[in-house]
């Protein structure tokens, strides 16, 4: 692909192009906590190509020129990862799209987000099992059955799995997919002392569900200290 | 009504217009934390109209097209909702409508708001009586008699009632219409594990006594936790 | 003086022009929590002029045409107060004018802000004596002796009064005049239950000290619920 | 040098020149509460040319021609210190310079960040030993060793060593200089009751650091405040 085309991939004057999405999203998720520390991040997938950011980069000042974007499906899943465009800095892909992959193969998601809130991380430790649940929050109605599927009622109890973190995130690819076989209904995936993955239909719902899912992180964590039940039998 | 004069009704270059305004406040509010994950909102009415915002749509992306307008009061109420303006898009009525009704029947409120605040939810884990109660606070007196009455005293005890959740946020209607028969001094209704409803002459008003009660829940949770009494029998 | 001159007192391009300042500094304070429903506010004196921000409004919607301004000193201590400038808009004056008064006479202030921060309110719920006392922080050393003199050291422990609230605003004057009286070396005087005061020799050392004070009720609170000593008797 | 030219030092339309990005940080750390009550902030060393921003001010209303800059390095370690330009305004030299140029001397740092953070005074009072640890986060990758080498491991234990506070930041020189001997991978050094100083190769880099060990200070205290320990001997 010659360097014009490979250009055209991420110049936009839409707001909601990818690449321009991408930068403004990411600034915000940096004001909630998520991304800081060049930390997180988020993936958009429209039809056969993916936009990610670099790794490395201070969350909140990604410019449209820094992305990576990737066809989708890969050509082949044993070769190296192939490109649609690189950017021209000296820039480092995500470490974190092996594990956006498991979102768009397993569920079909059109984005993933990756945070490293300390809500999340905090659930991972009150939660010393390999489950957070919480149960009778009205945010629950905000996820969805797989992330994709129809939204949680208010008397479904919510779970996600939490998977334990490893040096290197890559490898976290398998334990992810093994979390995400065994929790079809799981909208995210926890990586104790590390932050969560979340994933949805399209950027909107990827977001909000995070938002959902962080909140009752943070009311769930709040219970606990508080030494409130976070699972009722019955209600009311 | 023809589509033209339907748009003429969120059309407006005065940035308090109720098109322009809301998502304007809607923005404010997620940076509050009040409506992430789609939840929550305002209605603002104006005379014979009233503005709502649509279900499920990001909060602080919410542009003056999305707007739904609703005649007030509605030609009747035993058939279906009535309106003068629906989105082109495809979006959904929010549904808070029945409950803002109430406060626009019940206390002739010109705005109601509603938040999924975490404040208020911890409010309703740590008081699990039917009503939350504050005393002595100077921020008392941001918050009026029934919401559109005189302002309460410092020396007055604040009083929220607190309904309790149901699946469908439309079921609340009832439970809340009591709340506003039993406790007609009450600026607002807490739902459990939910968040909070609070109305006021007009949108600046509502907004005021908000913030006021936000602020007293938060201050109450902190001082429950302390150990504090949040009420007095006397002071100094 | 006639309207158009009258206008005049609050109409410059400058942006540090107190009519341009005090709604540009609300804006700042509603975010840091401290002006939330209408309460708080600043007061900005420049020679023989007061600026004074209106009651009971959006601190953070401010325009410059809101803003009173009043003659300083006062023509007579015992006639109704003048006014250079009235709002031409239905705002009443604001509660907390006689209070900045105080600032004005007693500390020969440029400028009062007031909060109603929940960190000052929680430190004078933690610290029921008649006094907020920390040492050790290096925080202190932003603070000045009596407001307007030199920085404190971080070898001196803070001290800042506590008054007691009175459910009408102005009824305070007398109390704050008295703690002002006793303690000629605090900075502010905390309202229990209520927020604080706090002033400089300009408005840009009463923001400062304000955020100082802030920080160290914000610490202070942390450290009590923490288990932790606020005063230390040596160091290291 | 003459004056003019001494201006050309700190004009610039590049938004990434030293003089324009320093205001720019320093407003983004404010919120973060960083640097209020004018504490804190950040210098740049670029070749041949250290920035420093004034002491005293409000460092989220700093101007470019509020900078100071000064020669590195210094022509005498034993002469008073030598400056390229000063601002005309009556402004102080910051008094953290001393400070900034340990960094600069002994890991050859391009950039060193100041902070007051609440998240670092608590990390030095809960851990009341000479040390901060933790282990097993996953921020702690982005921390490096001694500030400006290879990125730690999950697998790594973080520790920055605290000094103690002294009247004058001044005097802190020796003890920061001696912690960074005896703690050579050491990325920062915190101070108790007072703050940290974190560096970097560039300011990019001692931005994301700080951000990193703001974070893992915030969960450390929040993790010991719950009663988890924050140092593990196996994982998982």
């Amino acid at each position: 692909m010659a360097i014009q085309d490979s250009e055209a991939l991420i110049t936009s004057e839409d707001p909601l192009h990818p690449a321009n999405l991408i930068p403004e999203l990411c600034r915000g998720f940096y004001h909630l906590g998520w991304v800081t520390g060049t930390g997180g991040g988020i993936s958009i997938r429209e039809g056969d190509k993916v936009y990610i950011a670099p790794s490395g980069v201070q969350k909140e000042r990604i410019h449209p020129t820094h992305m990576f974007v990737l066809p989708y499906p890969q050509p082949s899943p044993h070769t190296d990862r192939t490109f649609l465009r690189r950017p021209s800095l000296n820039l480092k892909e995500s470490a974190c799209t092996p594990l956006f992959w498991n979102a768009f193969e397993l569920r079909d998601a059109g984005s993933c987000i990756h945070t490293h809130s300390q809500n999340a991380v905090m659930a991972t430790l009150l939660w010393q099992e390999k489950e957070f649940r919480i149960s009778h929050q009205e945010m629950i109605k905000g996820v969805r059955v797989g992330g994709t599927g129809r939204a949680l009622s208010f008397l479904d109890t919510l779970v996600v799995p939490i998977i334990e973190n490893t040096p290197d995130e890559e490898d976290l690819k398998e334990s992810m997919h093994e979390a995400m076989v065994k929790y079809p209904d799981a909208a995210g995936v926890l990586v104790r002392r590390h932050g969560i993955y979340v994933w949805g239909t399209d950027w909107e719902k990827a977001k909000a569900q995070t938002e959902c899912l962080d909140y009752l992180f943070e009311i769930g964590v709040k219970m606990k200290l508080a030494g409130l039940p976070t699972i009722l039998e019955s209600y009311p």
